[in-house]
Parts: C-alpha cells; structure tokens; sequence
C-alpha cells in the first residue's frame, strides 16, 4: 500500500471503518512528517478523515507537522472532543502556539475541556512575545534535585520518558526551583548508584533569559553543539527549555526572512507556494513605490545635466554600465556585511576595519573595471571619453562599495534591521550619485 | 579569572608550569567553543601554549572547534608527539576533515603515530568527495545486533559511551553489516531486561546513500526532527552516521552560499571577516566583469535611439525608474523562487503554477507603479509621455518579474545552481529589454 491507497480512500465516500487493513497498516509506518506533508494539500475535513484511521498518539503527531494554519483550519471544523484530546497529546511549545492563533470563540470552547496542569500549561507558554525564547521554549523537560541518588534519578525519568521531550539532558533545579547544573543519561548511567547527582552534575550550564531573541538562541545551540537549551526568569528559576529542532526551524527562517529583505520582499508568514496572489502583492509593492520615487533623483539628475547629455550624446552608451557595476559592487558588499552580522562572524565593533578593508577591496575592482571600460572608451569613442568613463568608474565602484558596507552598521547602531540596506536600495543611491560624479567629471574634462 | 587572565598569560613569556592555579580552573570551566573562539585570534603558537594548560581531552575539545585552516597552522608547528595525542581524542568525521587539509608530507609523518584502527578509520571517512554524506558523516556511532537482549544492549552503550557522539540512538545491524532497524535509549531502559532488541527496535529507520548532497542530508535531519541520520552504501551496510549540529553547520553554510550568490559573490570557504583583501576582490571581480559586458547591450540600446532620446530628451528623465523597477521587481521573483527551491518548499515541477501566479501578481505590481509614474508624466511632461511611461512600466514589470520566476527554473533544469539567477543578472537582462520597450513605444505613440 503506498500513497495511492491514501488518495483513493480520500476521494472515495467510504467510511472509515471500511478502510482496508493495508492502509492502516501503512499509515501507521510512514513517518509522521511525511503524512503531514502528503495530506497538508488536501481539504481540513479530509485530513480529519485520514487521521481517524490512526491511534491518537500518531493522530497528535502528524497533526503537530502541520503548519499552524492548517491545523486552525482543523481545529475549525473538529468535532468538539477531538481537539482537546489530540492537543492533550501534543508537544507543549506546539500547543501553546496553536492556542495562540485560535479565535476568542475557539479558545473558549477548548479551554473547559483541558485539565487543570494542561490550561496552566498554556497559560505559562502563550503570554510570551513572539520572537523571543519564552515564545520558544516547551515545559516537557526532565527535571532533578541535587539531592537525590543516581539511582532514583534513573527511575524517576523512567516514569516520565514517554512524556518529556528530551531525557537525555536532565535539568538540575535546587528547591526554589534555580537552575544549578544538568546532567546527561549517560552519566547517570555511568555513574555509581548511590553518587548524588550533586556530585556528577556538571555546573556551568548555559541558559537564556526569557526575553533572550530567538536567533541568539538558536545561534547559541548551533555554536555549543547542545541539544536543548534550558531558559531561566529573572531569579534563574528554570522555566523551559528550547530544542535543537526549533533551533534549526528558527535559523531556516530567519535567513528566508534575510533573503527575502535583501530583495525588498517584506515578511512572508507562509512560503511562496502558498501566498495568495493578494498577499505576495503587498509584501512586494510597498518598496518598489519607494524605489520609484528614489530612482526620480537619477532622473532629476539626467535632466540637470542635458545639456552635457545632448553635446555628448555617446556619453549614454556608458551610462547604463557605469550605473549597473556601481550598484552591483555596493550590493556584493552590503550583502557580505549583512549576513556576516547575521551569523556572528562580525559585530557592530568591527565596521572599521571592515570599512578600510573594503577600501582596498574596492579600490582593485574600480581600477579592474575601469581598465576594461576604458579599452571600450578609446576604442569607441577615443582618448577623452576614455579618460572620463574610467575615472567615474574608479569612482562610483568606490562609492558603493563603501556605501553597502556602512549602511548595514549604520542601520544595526540606530536599531533597524541592518537587512534594509537591500540591493536595489543600494543600487538606488548609487545610481544618484553615479550620475552626478559621472556628468560633473565630464564636465570637468570635455568642456 | 576571566579572558583577561588568559590575555596576560599569553603575553608574558612565563612558562605553563607557572601559569596560575586560577587561570587553569577558569579553562575547566569555560566552555570548549568560547575558548576556541576567543584563542584562533592568537598566533598559533600562543594557542598551543594556552592548550597545553588543559588536560589532553580538553586539548582536543577546544581544538575541534577550530576552523580547519587554524587546525593546519597549528598542526605545521606542533610538537612531534602532540597532533597524533589529539587527533586521538578528536570526533572521527572533524579527525578525517583536518587529515584531507594536511599536506602530504604532514600526512606521511602522522600516520604511522596513529593505531592501526584510527588509521583504517581515516582511510575510510576521507576518501568521499566533499559535500557528500560520505563526507559528512562521523563513524563514533553505536551499533547493536538484533539478536542480544535489552539488558546486554544496555551493557555494551554503558561499556562503548565515552567514545560514541550520541549512544541516545543505536543502530541495529545483522550480521552483515546491514542496517535493519534502530532503538532509543530510552527504549531500552524502559523494555523488560530480557526483550530482544529485534522486538523493540523501529524498522523503518531512515537512511541516505554515501553519495547523497549534504544539504539533502540537512534538510531530512531538519524535516524529520532526528538526532542523526544514518548513511549507507550500495548493499545498505551502514556506514556511519551524520549528527544533528552538523546538519545546522550545512544550512548555515548553504544559506550564506546562496546569498552571496544572489549577490554574485563567488563561493568564500571561510568567513568576510578573515578573508583577505584579494581573496574578496577575486570573488567579486569575476561576475562584476561579466555584467559590464551585459549592460554593454543596453548602452548599444540607447545609442541605437539615439534619434528618438535627442528628439524627446524628457525621456531621459523616466529613464532609470522604468530600468529599476524592472530589474527590482525581477530580483523580488527570482529572490523568492530560489529560496523556495533552496528549502524544500517548491519543486521543479511547480513553475508552471508558479509563472500563472506571477502572472497575476506582476499585472497588479506593473498596474499600480503604472499609475503612480502616469500621474506623475502628466504633471511634467503631458498626457503623451505619461501614456508612454505607463504602458512601459506595465511592460517591463511583467518581463522582469517573468523572467525573474523562470530564470532559476530554466538554470535547475540544465543542472545549474538556480541562485544563478542573481538580482544583478535579472537586472541587466530587464534592463536592455526595457530600453527596446521604452523606446519601441515612445517612437509608436509620439512619432
């Protein structure tokens, strides 16, 4: 049985107990993640009709796949006791998101049919803001006191195995619930029965505030190699902790969020393939009505000098690339700039020395680049027009490289996004001012 | 003690017999990862000296967190006996990675000071080509046979962990060597002593081929939240095992790949902020050059108007709002399909429903700038040239936006990397199309 016999008892009106063992039996293999994807397509009322052939543990897990829109939709139109019981089985930084993008309406049927350790639950994880470690974080931790022996710390996540995310990390937390140290399965394992998990706990456990971003977080997790990251209040008491594979989602995330800003694109909560129309609109005109108006000043600038355009009217053949390699060159640099600051690899303190680098950098292409321009210019139009368009090429390559590598730091010191300083932005300016050095410097030679 | 500690320990020339007791407990507290970030600043002498305050463990902790080419340095000046002691103690798939970045001769010294199985080892993790799993992927897994009992398992993970990098999974492989299932840790704790792992083992492990790409690999990892994938070769006989950080590493890497990328920066092996002047102006030279020759064509466009420019100079003005919103809307279309693609979330497949889409969304992008540079045409230059610009912004939206869509596909389908696609060369390309439409209707509608 493949996914053939899925999409087949989907279009077909049959019911779900005459659906035939071979399904069930391959629904019950197939990897949660990969049902999720295959039925995410499918209308909210047949996904429900797929996952009542399934035990409500598998039922839970694939429901948690899902994107948080998708399982709104559900929540929708489920019969009134089949939410609380799927959302009793799911992961708690999952439930607690879900419960975020519910309806008043929704959230106030679901609420009394949740136990009391499960609404306080929610409680605990939804007030936090989004984009932060608390919005982040799940309670499904394993948690020890310092005092008890190896032996009980093993049976005591024994018990609680099936409902924690991890146990292979344990959380050491003294009676007032402060975060001294963790521990490892393994070391437990290791150690003597009856050593205290006091004594073979480690103690410089890293952990973040509540408000701590979530890409710090994820940044830390992926710079330790450490599978959970545990989160603390203000008094150090630990109140969840953040997983690898949230970790990795995050990173996913924000560098789609980068991309997308690099090209004025503005925050996209779902991907591509599923962006109305409408929706891709809005997130792509607004920058691109600022553009135009940016790109008036280029024009304003053609205008100012007609003149000089309209006596050197081969001056035109260069424009364009004079213009192009100006803003190509500012976004090569703004680009490295910002994902640098994004990864670690640089900090606002280092702009210096990365400006002068970039001098020299830049420096080697303008001359590179007027070279080759230059050849064209004598060639085509002789000596003087030569002489101009590769003086404004050193120029203008000079300008926007130094432009794209200032205006992300100077971005990220005034608290913006240093992923603004986007290409056609760049570009934008520097076309401004291309055309200025480029007509003043004709000016200057021809006249 | 703090940094500032080890600061003054490597500045003064006292030898590490007589480094202070405090400065030696901060290096046993402080994490593996801080220390090598802050150390691989230092010449690598000096980082040798503040190693060999660690016990030989640490040594190799702290060192696996270099960046290879630290690791060569360093490895050029070690003392004879030190690199084989901690290649010893180094995660085999980081071991293999710095012995393919030795040279030969360091590699014909080394050898014979390591065991005959670190040997073997090496031999068989080095040999694959990069960017594959084979490359990735680290041989410390844990491997049970099906035929033992829970409690024998429990035994030989509690005898192997040390050296395992996560005993959390194990693999169950029969006795040739192929992989037929895998078990948690956790399930065998929780399994009666005397149940054999063949009964409480999950049959349908995932695995990837030897030669599968590593982003694939991370993008399983991601997919289906694992710890570790397994990697087999063509019989299905594992072969070792890729782990969930470097998985992160990969899409942190293929992120900053594609940016660049987008970008026309040339594929950097290590980071902007350690990248020397002509390394960068090498990465960057190349596409730049190759633009200039683009934009030639729209230079030749202009010229070949020449006429109609000289005739109507106000068109100038417009000029480069219709050239950048063209390009811009280009880079938006072409920015989200290649990250779309990059992450899984489209497939070749989809650009037919992918171009219809844009379809739509490029006639209301070019509608709404086409109002906004129409209305500013009347005010300045009359109803003509407003009619003139409006309908070559609807144009040229529409060309760039379609060619921004189809362009990664088209270079995916030929087997080329699709950010090929970059901002810059969709902007070029719109660019000279947009002078011919430009010009194409100002001669239809004013001459």
């Amino acid at each position: 049985m493949t996914y053939e016999g899925l999409e087949q008892y989907l279009s077909e009106e049959v019911s779900a107990g005459a659906a035939p063992q071979g399904l069930k039996d391959f629904l019950e293999e197939e990897h949660a993640a990969d049902l999720a994807q295959f039925l995410e397509e499918y209308p909210v009322g047949a996904i429900w009709r797929a996952l009542e052939l399934l035990p409500l543990e598998r039922q839970a897990a694939v429901f948690g796949y899902f994107p948080v829109d998708v399982q709104v939709g559900m929540a929708e139109v489920a019969r009134r006791s089949q939410l609380p019981a799927i959302m009793s089985e799911m992961d708690s930084d999952d439930r607690a998101d879900l419960f975020n993008n519910l309806s008043d309406e929704q959230r106030e049927t679901l609420l009394p049919a949740l136990s009391s350790a499960e609404r306080e639950d929610i409680r605990r994880l939804a007030g936090h803001a989004e984009g932060t470690a608390g919005a982040l974080m799940t309670s499904d931790y394993a948690s020890l006191s310092p005092e008890i022996t190896a032996a009980e710390a093993l049976e005591k996540l024994r018990q609680e195995a099936p409902d924690k995310e991890t146990i292979y990390r344990a959380y050491v937390i003294n009676e007032s619930r402060k975060l001294v140290g963790s521990v490892r399965l393994q070391q437990i394992i290791l150690a003597q029965p009856r050593e205290k998990i006091s004594e073979i706990m480690e103690t410089n456990t890293h952990a973040v505030m509540l408000d701590e971003s979530q890409e710090e977080v994820a940044r830390q997790i992926s710079k330790y190699d450490i599978l959970a990251l545990p989160v603390v209040d203000n008094e150090h008491r630990l109140v969840g902790i953040v997983t690898y594979d949230d970790a990795l989602d995050v990173l996913e995330d924000e560098a789609t969020e980068d991309f997308h800003k690099a090209a004025t694109i503005g925050k996209l909560d779902q991907g591509v393939s599923d962006a109305s129309v409408f929706l891709l609109y809005q997130k792509r005109v607004y920058w691109l009505v600022i553009l135009v108006f940016g790109n008036i000043l280029s024009g304003a600038g053609l205008v100012y000098f007609e003149d000089t355009l309209l006596r050197f009217i081969s001056l035109a053949f260069f424009l364009p690339l004079l213009m192009g390699s100006a803003g190509n060159a500012g976004s090569q640099s703004a680009t490295l700039i910002i994902r640098a600051l994004a990864t670690g690899d640089i900090e606002t303190g280092d702009w210096f020395k990365m400006l002068m680098k970039e001098l020299f950098v830049a420096f080697l292409l303008g001359f590179t680049l007027a070279v080759v321009v230059s050849g064209l210019g004598v060639f085509k139009d002789g000596l003087e027009i030569a002489l101009v368009v590769g003086m404004t090429m050193v120029s203008v390559i000079i300008f926007g490289s130094l432009l794209g590598v200032s205006m992300p730091f100077v971005l990220k010191r005034f608290g913006f996004d240093p992923a603004t300083a986007s290409g056609p932005l760049i570009t934008s300016i520097s076309d401004f001012v291309g055309v200025v050095i480029y007509f003043s410097i004709a000016a200057m030679v021809l006249l």
